[in-house]
């Protein structure tokens, strides 16, 4: 295996495993120069943190963050930031059960048959716990944006068959709710939705939405380094993504050119506007300077206490039902997640843009 | 820029502009011993060669490839594989219209705040000819899959609103009618919607699925390296693609987990299998031995002669209307460019994964 | 600034500055089922260690690793292996004076101006700490190494004018004495020489010499990827090296054909076998069966007590004379450092070289 | 295998057999807007060209360049710049002989054991001719850097034991004699002393060196991309190189730190300057702002027509005497072929350190 090392210039590097010592991220190819503490690292894994609603796990963990390395005097000095999070409640209990079969909708059976065996341990490494890694580099990369006055924005735009409503829609308000659902209705009924399925032993799949504001025209590259391409990559590497869009997304297989196109016109302030945005902010892999907008779609958590049918490592067939302390839906504790991995696509494919002109390379350089 | 190169053991990089003297593909690290030869790759450009029925561009390319490296007395060699193929038809019209102004849905205005310029003719590098690149790259790929007894199999599975129904299906048919519509009913009635489009000089959308037969499991990598992550940008990379999925897709959002969940069983000859395929083939980033099934959704063509608004480089509101050979949609030909993506994208996974175990490495190097 | 991540299968991110909590690596790419403890890596930490001797820093440091994710009991798991550990002696001194000035011989001036200030705590990042990472990673490679029945074995070849004698050469001595020398009489008259260098309060360069038995023909890349290419690109990323070779060396230049080439010979147990090794193992950049020979030339210690002109960042010519616990000499503390590299780059080339031939894949997939 | 693709940002991919149809490479990552033509390249090609003296092999071959992409109205574009070189003198001898054995200092046995058989004729991939598409990457690299006031040159520093003298050492010279050797009188020794291996069926030995002059200071990355780091990987990665140095080299092992620090000192307009170039312009893995001085050692050509002991692909201890067109020296056509590397590593590092700095990307995306 190889596979923890994300991005190009901006590049971070994860590890651990759900019941490790530790958990982290070292983040290389930070500029120097930007303002970063712990706290900014810990405002986002707090919102991924378990047991902030009875439909998060109810395992405690204080995920608590100490950056070791990359930052003097209170900013980035361009050199490696490593980070870590100490696992806590790695609660000992017996993992035999776990251990001997082969769990439906996990990659256990796949581990095996890669590494020739697998930590089982709540998981292992491909545990949700994977992904704190993820969000803390995720954290260093949006503080940069921030500082470049780029925002990214994930909610949860639906759970089950219940979706947030165009008309309701109120950015505010996906802070307020534990679903992250920028509709407070919505996110009520949703909550019933989960109520029951958590009755019925079972779980929920859903959507997370993002928006980037803020991002320059002309950013991502042509051919295989598309910015919609460096996205769908990112978000398909969030363990239980089966669905990516920009956009339109699937509907625009649906709709004609004429509905589709984006118009251009020009602003009162003289600069060149699209009317619309079906384009979802990227328009021939490069960003077009309207919002990017892209959708996830999580399947529903696979571990689910009904009972199912499964074989084990003996070859034999068996019926087991899943202990343990399970989310019942992924989607608002992924919320984080994709805001982290959409900020570190978005900085890292800044960095790269930046050597597409003469002339500005010419002057960045100070050369005559 | 950078981003014409694919791949990470099994790579290519492609080139070539819509109007320049040639277009190709060289390939890097594709394994020594596979037969192979230009009617190999040329079986496959034929598949996305122009004018092949009413609903392609009527531009007349005969793109005949030519291998300039990389095998010797008609096996691989393992050096780099060139394959060229020249431009015929770039005539010689007078672009200084399409010069002048950006045209909607295209990266025009991108291109130019981006490179400062841009090759205008025909859409430069932007262009639907840059896929004869992926396609000879793809078509060296699917022989070396194939040689290992892997199929990858793409057709179109809808257009607009046309889909393919289940109970119709039936893959020979898709290499029967001009649409690559696995479904004759399905394929007329798209004919005359396409038919309806053009006359409203109009385009359409639509949506490729692909099925990959024979991967074993375990391929792809844990956290970032995915095997879907890496279909996913490998598709988005595609230029009009703005969804994808795998398996239930976005659809797996509206699930609960009782209905996702794959159930294991054995098999009568000893070996686990899953009763049913929602993954699409792919659990927990790692091929987990049913077929890997694929879509993405392709926008409308963005060229359409009705009249549209726009602004010139002058900074004017203008309205247009696009001349010129473009297809009416962009799916049919795009099936054989999806096909070679994914070939790809499984052969290098695959090529990949040989360094996961211990025992293996040292009996591939037949060490004690 | 990107650049602290190594490799291409075997990859390692290290992190952590001279003052900072901690320094550290993780490696991701290993492969699964390697027997690993805390202990493997522990033992080269402390050959690398500072004060083992009087030739090195007085500066007390336990670097006691500790192991955080990647091993499942008492074995690797094919994720990634991090790796930490702590800073203890960071003598809180004043800085002041440093921070104000550029030392010659070190980038003081360069990384100033590359990222607008530096961390200048004892060199920061540039530190000969920043090796702990290195070590720890090459430590985990070594140990795969040994599994596979290769060994890397590094010493100190010459120290100044001192160079370690053929005829007394003797490998069970390079670990006999702090300098590392293969040679007891070379050793201690090196020790002299050392000890003259202090009391001028001067510094001394050398050269380490690698050789590494038992690695299979074949490994390494054709063109850019040559395994000497990769040795190369390892050794002259190690802090003060200015000067490596395979083989001949520098030497080579001054040979005839007649007197470079090694000629082929069937052995007694019919393998084709090298009668000489002029090539250092490495021919047309891979590995041609016959013991790999390399050695690095480090540069003497920038850090002297003598007095030295340079600037101020007021950009006032000044005198300056340095203080604080520096080696007078780099080599034989390097001389771990060379061998790790070694080891990562020979591991990692062997892993990346598993894919050329199509019979191979075949059967280790176990494919028809 | 998979190597046939360089750098980071600037990065080239090049193919091509000796006898094959042609030998080209694709430029990706070049910026847009860079005046380029194919004269620009075919000057470098020239320089590499068989046949201009009678120390070089007496093939016959135009190597003239095409380009076929990237370049609109004499302009880079930023897309691929994609070039080919016809072979046209592939003499159809008989290759049976050299295909049944073993050449003494050739990778046939390596190729043999790595891909389970070789293109024989003329070497194959690992023929001279390789360099073809590194000089003409190069050549574009070059052509950026002289666009940016940055100038790369080489030529021989020594031929076996006739070495440049300093004292004569004179530019202009290197131009004006076959061997580009900066010293009109050690030309002559030089190529009396190649007359004589030539009589001796014997071939040279020698070393390249290469000055760059305009490189900014701070270029290149700490720690694994260090600038020294990646120019000798490019060094190394050229065939026959045994021996890579950078300013003092292998030298600096001798020298005390008070002989090999470089002084800083403030010039007479306010800028900060090195007294000595001991660090061959770069110090701690970072330009320096001082010339950019390198070595690299070649091999003496191992294609002689002196007997060799060798063995056959039988098994089989044979004598032979290799026939052919080969230089009795691979440095005078080697020269080029140095400088086209060094520039591709220069540009590709300063693209890559646009990055380092907040201020600086805030403003090169004149961002608030």
């Amino acid at each position: 295996m190889y596979g923890s090392i994300f991005g190009t210039i901006f590049r971070f590097s994860t590890w651990g495993e759900s019941h490790g010592k530790a958990i982290g991220a070292v983040v290389d190819g930070c500029p120097a120069g930007v303002p970063l503490c712990e706290e900014d690292i810990q405002k986002f894994l707090d919102r991924r943190k378990p047991g902030q609603s009875r439909f998060t796990t109810q395992r405690k963990e204080a995920d608590q963050v100490e950056i070791l390395s990359g930052v003097f005097e209170g900013k980035t000095t361009g050199t490696p930031i490593s980070m870590i999070v100490r696992n806590t409640d790695q609660r000992s209990r017996d993992y035999s059960e776990i251990a001997g079969y082969y769990r439906p909708g996990h990659a256990d059976l796949n581990y095996d048959i890669k590494y020739g065996f697998r930590d089982y341990r709540g998981g292992g490494r491909s545990s949700g716990r994977e992904t704190i890694g993820r969000v803390a580099a995720g954290a260093v990369a949006s503080k940069v944006l921030e500082e470049l006055g780029i925002s990214v924005t994930a909610y949860t735009r639906s759970i089950g068959p219940i979706a947030v409503s165009p008309e309701r829609f109120c950015l505010e308000e996906a802070s307020r709710n534990s679903l992250y659902m920028p509709d407070a209705a919505a996110a009520s009924e949703a909550a019933e939705y989960l109520n029951t399925c958590m009755k019925e032993t079972d779980s929920s799949g859903g959507v997370v939405e993002c928006i980037i504001n803020g991002v320059p025209a002309g950013i991502g590259e042509p051919a295989f380094e598309k910015l919609d391409a460096a996205l769908a990559k990112a978000m398909f590497s969030i363990g239980a993504v089966k669905g990516f869009e920009i956009g339109e997304g699937m509907n625009a297989a649906l709709l004609k050119g004429s509905q589709n196109n984006d118009a251009y016109r020009m602003s009162e302030n003289g600069k060149v506007v699209k009317k619309t945005n079906h384009s979802g902010g990227i328009t021939g892999g490069l960003s077009d300077g309207s919002p990017v907008v892209l959708r996830a779609a999580f399947k529903p958590t696979p571990s689910i206490a009904a009972p199912q049918e499964t074989v084990n490592r003996d070859g034999e067939d068996i019926q087991i039902s899943i202990k343990g302390r399970h989310d019942p839906i992924i989607v608002p504790r992924a919320v984080v997640v994709v805001e982290s991995m959409a900020a570190a696509v978005i900085l890292d494919a800044m960095l790269a843009g930046m050597t597409s002109r003469m002339d500005r390379i010419r002057s960045f350089y100070d050369l005559p």
